[in-house]
């Protein structure tokens, strides 16, 4: 997907979306581990193209109407926004910016979703995810971390 | 100073502080504006010494007794905490991490409320800012925007 | 429902509820198209009774303690509330208030909830809404937002 | 002021800011009651011109970078924006409107802060407010009530 | 189970989650009648053992990542915790606590939820509940309340 | 003072205000350990009387006109309020309350804000505070922690 985008683009911002989230099933992670995660599997990639990019955090704000002024607000400038929500994507074009379709991959196979059920699960997840972001879920424990969070209150 | 800084350590979180704060006296630039100017700045150094670099906005919380956990969650982990701000310094001791103060500069001549006040007033600031941030403030019509912000009500 | 109300009382307070949200499924329009749509509609029936109108936003607090507090801050003093919702009812008379039954009106047809999923569908919606509010619907592409925000995550 | 605005407009919409303060100094008053001291002022000059005015309580949301947003929001669309406020008109320009003054007025007379010190001050303030305003201040006992604000604390 | 606790402990402190809700169903009764019921369930209990009681309520962050740091400010210093919840568990762990299961009781039996629906419903729950919460119910009108929260809005 | 109030009542609610505030020269303590000094210190007193003591944190709201709904809330159900600031007591004779004057005592003498300034000048405070405060305060390191926060940015 970067790849694609940075056929046209040298500067990638990525948002981190509701970075106040942590622990929940939905976002097992912190906010600062997702920067980690994200900055190491895009590392080689970025040296090799000389693309510049910017990993940042963006709170919920929980009011549509707002939410592009927040996030204008909070990332560099920028031009063109990649993204396949139809509620981002209507808000972005309502703000006057392009809104480009996020290149085609395996959403099936490559879902947050499905690859935290098969950790929960014990089942295989290793395979679904860069080497560099299993590394960091490994070195917050993150296996655990989601196991425990998806148990009942007993 | 990140020069004296990454003498020790390959790895650098610089946390834009008041995140949620822009067209004030005291921070007139937005976040990602902050993001965009230390990262230009940061840039050819970070290039030369290999050294690892994440420009993290952090909002505000107003409760210091949450701070310290606030800004874990939202960096990556991190070991030692660079300030000279007594309160930081304080609440970052009390979570048991290691504080050590900044490197010193000429802080009376590169003193942002110093610098602000110049471009207000119409006086030189440009030699006191390194070009890239300057040529940012230019981009963004910085210098118009304070001297707005700083006229009174009429 | 108006009518019926403005027999007993020559003042009018309608409280638009969820001011801060739009752009969702619930509330497709902001607090001010919501406030436009209801002084349209409402308008020439005002100006017949000479009834004085007030449309005010109330944004949500999610603290049922503060809630009639918080209305009360926002609006002009009142005596009486209008409202269905069991809730409301229980909040408001617990405050002292006097609350009265929302006159009958054909509420299977009448329904937000139906209306939204008509114009979502492709279906005639246009016969079961005031003329001055599909005006105002029409006038900020209201048709064009909903069904984009009806689709789900490609 | 009013008199002015609605030579070039029949649409006017009156921002009530700081709407969540009351029984402060600077604010003694909730939105509310503004609201109803704002409408029954203009009440007969709007009957006269038949101008189509909204007055809507706006929350503060302290932070400069969402502030044209919000308020987009909760008011009816607009085109022009009136303000002698220089932070406003360059955050409404900064979003593309256009921004006019206020047409002039003897501000050093009128002027809230100075009317508030008179009635905290037991002196003549009535002859500087509007006749529909200071029946709704003596209704909510607006003066006994400024003046319990004002004490300090014992 | 306080008795069992007590019997390690001389200090006890029982925090009232969710702080700032009523009036719903999870939780009909504010913090303060939760502080009042639990108070005098417990006074004759803490009479007889001489155990210092503290019972403070909590409000919700909705963030994990700084849930422990906000309650470690909102009450006296604490060394165990106990708790069944596996994602409170988790979050006082990776904090440092040391954390007990609660002893067991008859959750079937003795449940919240299970208390409030024969509430609702009309059936007998006063077995269920100690006669000092019963009597705190009955003097807030719980009964009624409950009901009328229970009603869908007509 | 608390000797007066339970010459007349033999239920106390202590409200602990601004209890998310911490680690600032206005509120150096955290809500917690504050609930713990006014515990200690009336633990004697209270036992001696009789009295069923309530020690409850208050978060800030920042908005007067739900001051008094919150408050309710949070504590048990209360008929008198205690308090010498003006705004307060107008808040909470507005809801309907009685409202008495706290007994005197020796403001000049037992000022929080002079002893705070007496511990960060080295001066003598001990003999101003009650000893099981100064035990917590001791506990805590609160000295230490007072002269750091008085400490400017270096």
């Amino acid at each position: 997907m970067v790849s694609e985008i940075t056929n046209d683009f040298d500067e990638l911002i990525v948002g981190i979306g509701s970075a106040q989230c942590s622990h929940t099933m939905e976002n097992p992670f912190t906010a600062g581990e997702r920067v980690l995660m994200i900055a190491r599997v895009l590392d080689p990639f970025v040296q090799t193209r000389g693309v510049k990019l910017y990993i940042i955090p963006i709170e919920d704000m929980n009011r549509n109407s707002i939410w592009v002024s927040h996030i204008e607000s909070m990332v560099p400038p920028f031009d063109v926004v990649y993204t396949n929500n139809p509620l981002s994507k209507r808000l972005f074009e309502e703000s006057g910016y392009s809104v480009r379709s996020l290149p085609l991959y395996n959403r099936g196979l490559y879902s947050g979703t499905k690859i935290r059920e098969l950790i929960v699960g014990g089942d295989d997840w290793r395979s679904l995810v860069p080497d560099e972001a299993m590394v960091v879920i490994d070195e917050v424990e993150g296996v655990k971390r989601l196991r425990e969070i998806a148990m009942k209150d007993e």
